[in-house]
């Protein structure tokens, strides 16, 4: 067996335009007072490549255009919805008027280890500050909290990092249901 | 429902020379030609989290200890066992020597989509330099490609964050057969 690499031809890249109004998953990422405009820029990235509906950027989450976001974001601040909220909790509220269970990520009493979760409608995905993690105002409001089970020293994960594991697990069931 | 979150001590957190020896599962990181210190670094983190066995450090990419791996490894660097081979291609050979199966992550005629991929023994999982991506060299050793499925404009992810993506789909294969 060999393997060649595609030509973005092949890729059938879409136009940032048009990717606008391409078929997503229904899923958006809600970032609260993110301090790593790094972090913010993968994250957008992440959501352009796994279909996601869009960003809800909020507290002091840094916001495009910015030159640290496009660093690492690579053009994905021009296909992504994005929408920014002073406030998580208006941002919560408006996400749960229109339908979405909103989801922590944070390691929690009573936390539903990621393996055993299946998303079932829209889902927003809440990821908190890099040092304090998910605040506990955004706790008492969310539906659920996921964990990532962690078997080594740390018990962190980058919030990039995880941003991408908690989607592609949930597109990837969304997947198997299609 | 209410979520408080853990403390260090209910997260069971290992110590360094504890975790060395500590359960893991059987997964490496091959990271070949890895500009970016940074993503070495967070691939340090997400191999502590995830229970991975080593990363290999192959070709140009960086060596710990330095000080731009320890921003994003946060630590990891002391908990995770890691080896560098000058030569991908000597490391692949004592990979597979070893009973590894050998996975590149890329996008290549002949791939297999992740969401179709299930880990047998043991895996390697080989990641390619940001912009040129896995080499020749090393997708004509590999036993398979797998390929992350991307519905955005930009059809490229962060090599730290799939790496995180492809780990969690293999960890989640193997918890659900434990």
């Amino acid at each position: 067996m060999s393997f060649r690499k595609l030509s973005m031809e092949e890729m059938g890249r879409l136009e940032a335009d048009e990717n606008r109004d391409s078929e997503k998953f229904p899923f958006v990422f809600v970032l609260d007072n993110i301090r790593s405009l790094s972090n913010v820029g993968s994250v957008f990235r992440t959501a352009d490549a796994l279909g996601a509906e869009g960003i809800c950027l909020c507290g002091f989450t840094g916001q495009p255009p910015h030159r640290e976001i496009e660093k690492t974001a690579l053009g994905a601040t021009e296909s992504v919805n994005w929408v920014h909220f002073d406030s998580l909790q208006d941002c919560l509220i408006d996400l749960r008027n229109k339908g979405f269970q909103l989801v922590a990520l944070e390691q929690t009493t009573g936390s539903t280890l990621l393996q055993n979760f299946i998303p079932s409608g829209p889902l927003a995905i809440v990821l908190g500050n890099e040092i304090t993690g998910v605040s506990e105002e955004a706790l008492q409001m969310v539906d659920a909290v996921i964990e990532i089970p962690q078997f080594g020293m740390k018990h962190s994960l980058n919030v990039a990092v995880s941003a991408g594991i908690v989607a592609w697990h949930s597109v990837r069931a969304w997947l198997a249901k299609a």
